[in-house]
């Protein structure tokens, strides 16, 4: 194993560290392992607070900012938070009115964020959650009960984000993020397997001319095992998988993003985007927004999860909002 | 070798195709292989051009945008932008004020550059050329007389891009450009080799436990090869040569930059930001402003660089200017 790393054991902390130091306008909580929005809690606003195991990242501790969430709870690599931190982190950021939580749909994570809400009940603190379950490769999972959650994970707080920022209450806030993961859905392609820093080789073993096909963020199993193919016929099983699941026709309009798994390289993500443009072009859909690059990884696994919303015209101007994070951000 | 693409003597032009699609802010010229602003050319005011091999994503095409790069020739992967492809460039973007060609330090990229320039003074557009060379590592390179351009490339585009925004004649902004390249300095360290598409197999042989120390974005040698370290030791080895080559002290104001070479997970970056937020931190030096994330990369490379600007108070508030492109985005 490789690792640009001090120990094993110490990744998460030594990464906080580093988030502290290059990102003034973030408070980090080291004991409570809590990224915070610096000018939390706003008085009055819905607050957003996801979650989940490290090795995600930007996920969920670089969408922590103005017109996204308002905390994040990371857990060790591919570990669920604990209820203890993700109560630590509604308080730190509750202003009032609420606290939504926004959790991918793993047993471990509904459980422990489930838990952090009657927690946050106790003390005062109404939190709602909205589970994200956009991946249609496999019903049921190594670790999850349903769909995984994955890459809808990025719109919907995102949208709901946005939607918090203009003051929308928390009902409201959370109808929001149901609808966005409602309207997307995602699938996913490995190359390769991911190698955990305390496991310290790969997760599973993929022979050189072989891919998992609708692979988990976890390198859990997806559909089948193939051979390496083409961009073009990746892309056409991926597509067919989410269109089949959702069908799209002329004149609808998305959000798509296809989204590195870590180890992939952006020339190779715009290749795929090309093949997803055709795809869709073919059905007349139009791409209203999108994002191509590294938003939802599996530390380094060589691969590409492709994500479809379909999207009206208040989910395209949330999503146009400003947002000032470390992994998405823009201005009006 | 596994990567997502149709053929490997298809990988720019379908890259291209996916950068057009899901980019409508940019004007995508296949034949030639530029990308353009959709609205250039801006009367009156200076263009840059950059460009290079390909490989190195978001590195030049990502950064092409109101507030940075006016355009951006991308060649093969690892292989200069011909002469003629600039040109095409240039004629796209100049509005009457001038061109600013930015070219990394490596002969091939210097050399078409100078041609095209020729070729542009031929048609009337003036253009100057501001060459990076930041990189600490070596002295000459497998491709390169004098130090390889890498990292401080990202800094010189931001910044002259925002100065040229407000108006500046050629001759500031070129001036500017000079200026950051020369208070810029970058090292970088490889963990594993890189694979080109049409070499199908890793540039070179880095035994399981080994780095290259001061390696070059095309895996080019660095200063020595090493048993893998602690990142603290690696962050160390890299600043000593960093900071060797251009000392800073307390007060200094500087622009930092821990970028991954494309194959390193965000964790392991933030990892290492900390260790180099330490070695700041015991000389009193200030990180003003900051990027941790892939912006030069190596293609699929697990390795990082690290890049250091002494940075003065103009050169902050050109930073902090709004930005949109692709790979760097912001609002005022």
């Amino acid at each position: 194993m490789k690792k640009l790393i001090n120990t094993p054991e110490s990744v998460l902390t030594d990464a906080l560290a580093g988030i502290a130091a290059f990102h003034p306008q973030l408070r980090v909580d080291t004991g409570n392992r809590v990224i915070v929005r610096a000018d939390a809690p706003r008085t009055g606003k819905v607050a957003l607070v996801s979650g989940g195991g490290s090795g995600h990242e930007p996920l969920h501790g670089g969408f922590v900012g103005p017109g996204m969430l308002d905390a994040a709870c990371p857990g060790e690599v591919f570990t669920s938070p604990v209820p203890d931190q993700i109560l630590a982190a509604a308080k730190a950021v509750d202003g009032g009115a609420g606290v939504l939580f926004v959790v991918k749909n793993y047993t471990g994570d509904v459980m422990n964020f489930q838990l952090a809400a009657e927690l946050a009940a106790d003390e005062g603190i109404t939190a709602r959650t909205v589970l994200v379950d956009d991946d249609v490769a496999v019903q049921d999972s190594t670790w999850t009960a349903g769909r995984r959650g994955t890459g809808a994970t990025v719109f919907v707080e995102k949208i709901a984000g946005a939607l918090a920022d203009r003051g929308a209450d928390l009902d409201k806030v959370a109808e929001m993020a149901e609808k966005v993961n409602s309207a997307s859905r995602s699938f996913a392609i490995a190359l390769t397997a991911c190698t955990t820093p305390s496991a310290g080789r790969p997760g599973f073993d993929l022979p050189e001319d072989e891919i998992e096909i609708g692979v988990g963020i976890h390198g859990e199993p997806g559909r089948s095992r193939g051979k390496l193919k083409p961009a073009k016929e990746l892309v056409a099983l991926a597509m067919d998988a989410i269109l089949t699941d959702q069908p799209l026709g002329a004149g609808d309009k998305t959000i798509v993003m296809i989204n590195g798994l870590g180890g992939t390289p952006l020339i190779e993500l715009y290749v795929v985007a090309a093949e997803v443009a055709a795809v869709l072009a073919a059905q007349e859909v139009r791409i209203g927004a999108s994002l191509v690059g590294n938003y939802v990884t599996s530390l380094d696994m060589a691969g590409v999860s492709i994500t479809v919303c379909r999207a009206d015209d208040e989910m395209l101007d949330l999503w146009a909002a400003p947002v000032a994070t470390s992994g998405l951000r823009w201005g009006s």
